[in-house]
């Protein structure tokens, strides 16, 4: 490789550089916690290169990387501290945009899993990042995570690479509207409890801190568990997407914790009805996560979506938001249904494959416009 | 023209005919009153001639033919007694499929319109024609009469040759399905009220007559107004597509009769929240109507979809499903939203177009699959 | 129905109406001879009437109409004089533009088959119909007839209920470029002889007369046979698409005339090549076709296109075309090929379908756009 | 990152390991030269790991991966020697198919561009890898190479990250048919010239060499210069894509050798036509090229493509195919045309984007199909 003499390093608090994605801004090097999470320059010059840390236990991370709107880069991160270039031999007068992105979810089963910037390096010069004229919050599961987006449709591994925000409805309808976005998301989740009757794996548990479902004392220490500021960045929208793990704990035995042998199960009735106390908790926990996001975004237009794996709970869930909606007299609250997914839609691991994630941020898209823009 | 002396007449009531769509099976001619209402034959010969007695005061009836399941014809019907070739010059040995539909909705507002089908003419034999595998049921509005699924878009006369079975998402549907179905609508009417809150345009007032909403002596006479007969065409799937219009009542002004006086309207506060009494009817009527057609249709799976032309009333009519399923234990009701319409899918008239109806039936197809089919 | 009273007669001649497609336009009734003939007025009022005098021996004609630029009807005509309601209820202010248009090929094989006009009745005034922007002539066979843009895929029949316009390249492709279109063809033709190895079906021999593959005194009298005036109508484009029935013609058996005993066969070898002196009389009757059409548009660009029912002459066809250009040096004609029909594509009796017809109608549009627009 | 202490290290050698794409098979380590060449493994185990050797000079390669069929990773390569994981966390039992492929075409232009691969490291076992039904090889410039298919629509510099196989019409054929590729393209160049009248920048130079374009010694001792075993790899259709850069030449002005002073240059006349005897060297390039090819290949299906890019030589491309075939009576050497790029489907730099080889695939598939199938 011919060296590029001009080329300097600039560590990334001297860059002009937008982070995008719930994390710590005091950290050195910085965190890239949930999936979507990413990191923005506007450069000069020919070539630009980024210094990474990354490291993990079982599930490595991947990234992707964006030039000028375009995608350009996904890959596996490999473990260690090493720089990666994202471009070269470009007009080094022109300005270009560079959005590298965490693909993977915030990984709750592999505390040493993380993606840490250091810095860049370029022969160019940092140009300001505007902001986009909208911010979107999304909350969700497995399918915000993007699991099914990649791979082929027999696999059936649940493994980092299969996961991803590169082909992700969140994604494309903030792409579609113009926004920024924050994605908060974890495969297997629900609003009261995961799809095994795991009664800890809800993301409301986790939303008022920064990336509350990470363990251990590296990501304590990265600021994982610090309060998030919700003044720092009010979303015009909050599109949850729960409700798909709650519906398969219906359809799962009893959960029991081995260390305590704490047990939880969601039940159907004989007539594969569900026990009304069990759907009942369901709507409970719906009202009471409406309540903690409306608390923390006062003005935000909240969109429950739900149905690209099925439509099981939706009326459960809408009685939930009425509910809530009688109860506080909030009108900014909404259902929306997404399309399921079908044979002809579906992804790896009989998840939404890309094209199901298309059709999501079609009506989602065309939803959020009515509203942002009142067209 | 050369006339084919081997061509003979067959009167309706000799003729293996399959009659589709509500009416009065004992009346000769026979009235095709509903859109999609249609006379269908499996006829083998060159050539097959339909008798019609077609009148109308000022809105004209459309019709349309199907031959071996493609789309051939679409033509407005001149009024008077005369008889339409629907094919000739084909092989006289194989057995033709002919579906002869009537494309516009019943008309409420013209006491003079009518399709009366005397019989046939025909060189070939008829044949038996099998039934479908399904049937399904949809109640609607201007949706469902396939309002703007014809005509420019810049197109906003209401007149009969904007409306269609023949690019309509219930027709597409049922085709999807195989199934057999029949089609109940009224353009700019509700569950409640209509558009302009006129409270006599609901069709639940007329759901159990063979065609309610006709008005005059000759609809009299034609058996409009007989009791239709549920036992005779248990639908598996009882569709409604009703809300568009009472949401629209609630920006209209009040609507007073001039004969009488009375006047009804909905009302929003002035927060542009729904005034609960009013919205609070509606959802009355909503768990009304589908207690008269649970009543009716004992084992159809009911489903209510909604949005096709904007997804205001999706919670009040959620709440509404839900109370009534709480209130009688029906568990086999649901909701399901269908796509919004589009700058890209709208039909003349700000109606749904053709593609609305395409992807609005796709996801209807796709759920009704999962019901029938349990795939 | 209730009449309107305010609506007069209107012969054709004192109509403000365009007449589009090759006609001899001093006769009163007026033919329209040749698929995609039609009449178009710009006309006020609410309703407007079309007095027509048809009639056909074996082979009834169909025809359409678009209002306003969209397709509202397609029929076949009942034989005798009468007349159809083109549109009715319209906002009588509003000026509506319509196309009567002849969805049938003309029919060198039935003598009576015509749709004469005699004129318009309506309560509304004619205003001037402004002529497009560009002006292209189509010369083919079946595809260009639109054979097998309707009907079911099974259907084998010949007849004129699968032919059509309202769903042909052609006119698609005038569509998107705004363009007014004569159309020229005969399925089964070809540039020298018929599918059949008939040497006397080929559009070249009639191309110089209105529409000279007519016969019979009724047509002779109408104008059939009458020198077509290039001067009247300069296109800037003339796209022949031929070939296929020519190629056809190299796989079915000697044709022989049964009355004089004339016979004629394109040969293959036994190794599948083309005898050369077969092949060589189709190029040269490429050739001399090509010349008879410069003769007669000198400044045309001609596009000789060619594939949408195989790829097999392409060959033949463009070296005829570099053999006619290096001897005339013209250079303003070139070669196109359109892409094949498959199985996903293809309509009814083995024909281009719709889907088919858009494709190639998105190919030769592009083409065309670079060539009249510079794009 | 935990440590697999199964994982162990299998020299390329050892393992078995398809190769496609033309390059020296008895190197150690492996050069990939072409884009599109690769490795191909079917292996059980967790994880695989491949032993990279990579350096370029000005333009970085780029490598992608697919796993099961399915795209996962495209990256940029870093210099230097190191091991990228492909997968990880997988069934061990499972057979796993992973292709590790070139996505940069063979850089003339960087004489220390190269990919070296030594081997794996994995803790499964791997099993044959089945040759596919048919093979096909693409002869072609920066369509081929892909230029264009990433990257923004404004992006204007000519580096590698615009360029793949991941997006590639000729490799989207391959994975329609089933079929094994060898892809050999060179941006820039022609049958003839190149796009700038360079007379050396031709494909017919290099074909019966390895990879006969790249230049210095260490491609030399790579093997790249090494004459080409045809026997070795008989392809079933020989699909050439080259004429576009020579179109361009004859707007272009003249080249000049600043070395020798040695010049090309292919003259327009002042109408606009091309210079007879330019033209006529360039068919005579065409002929010359279509014999070597044949040569080489005996019994190979050849297909001349061409038009992604523009239509201009069509004419003089078919009249050399003509004259070849007439000249040696090969009668299996056909032109196809792929439609023209439009400002739908144009990608980055002006080149094809994915939508455009989409198309193209499309047909070329569907016709190859029709040779390769007999359908």
């Amino acid at each position: 490789m011919t060296e590029n003499e001009r080329v300097r390093y600039v560590p990334l608090k001297e860059a002009q550089c937008r982070v995008h994605g719930r994390t710590d801004k005091s950290q050195d090097p910085l965190p890239l916690f949930w999936n979507g999470s990413l990191v923005e320059v506007n450069v000069t010059g020919s070539e630009l290169w980024i210094d990474l840390e990354v490291d993990y236990e079982n599930y490595e991370p991947w990234a992707g990387c964006d030039i000028n709107g375009a995608f350009l880069s996904r890959q596996m991160l490999m473990p260690g501290r090493y720089r990666l270039c994202l471009f070269r031999g470009m007009d080094p007068k022109k300005v270009k945009n560079v959005r590298f992105f965490r693909e993977l979810q915030a990984m709750s089963e592999d505390d040493a899993n993380h993606i840490l910037i250091h810095g860049f390096a370029t022969d160019g010069a940092f140009q300001p990042v505007p902001e986009a004229r909208y911010r979107l919050e999304f909350i969700g599961d497995s399918i915000t995570s993007g699991e099914g987006t990649y791979g082929a449709l027999e696999e059936v591994d649940w493994i980092s690479m299969f996961m991803s925000v590169s082909k992700n409805y969140a994604v494309m309808t903030s792409r579609a509207l113009g926004a920024d976005f924050h994605l908060l998301s974890q495969g297997g989740w629900g609003v009261l409890c995961g799809w095994d009757n795991n009664p800890h794996n809800n993301l409301p548990f986790c939303y008022e801190e920064t990336c509350g479902l990470l363990h251990g004392s590296v990501n304590e220490k990265l600021g994982a568990h610090k309060p998030w500021d919700f003044a720092s960045w009010q979303p015009d929208a909050v599109i949850v997407n729960l409700g798909t793990n709650d519906a398969s704990a219906f359809h799962q035995p009893v959960w029991t914790d081995p260390a305590t042998g704490e047990s939880f199960e969601q039940h159907l009735e004989t007539d594969g009805s569900w026990r009304e106390a069990d759907i009942e908790r369901f709507r409970q926990a719906v009202i009471a996560f409406l309540k903690v996001i409306r608390k923390n975004n006062p003005k935000a237009h909240i969109v429950w979506t739900y149905g690209m794996l099925g439509y099981e709970l939706t009326l459960p869930i809408t009685e939930a938001i009425n509910r809530y909606r009688a109860e506080t007299g909030d009108g900014n609250t909404v259902f929306l249904q997404l399309p399921n997914t079908t044979r002809e839609t579906v992804g790896s691991h009989e998840h939404p494959g890309a094209k199901s994630h298309e059709r999501a941020a079609g009506v989602l898209t065309e939803y959020l416009r009515t509203v942002l823009e009142g067209v």
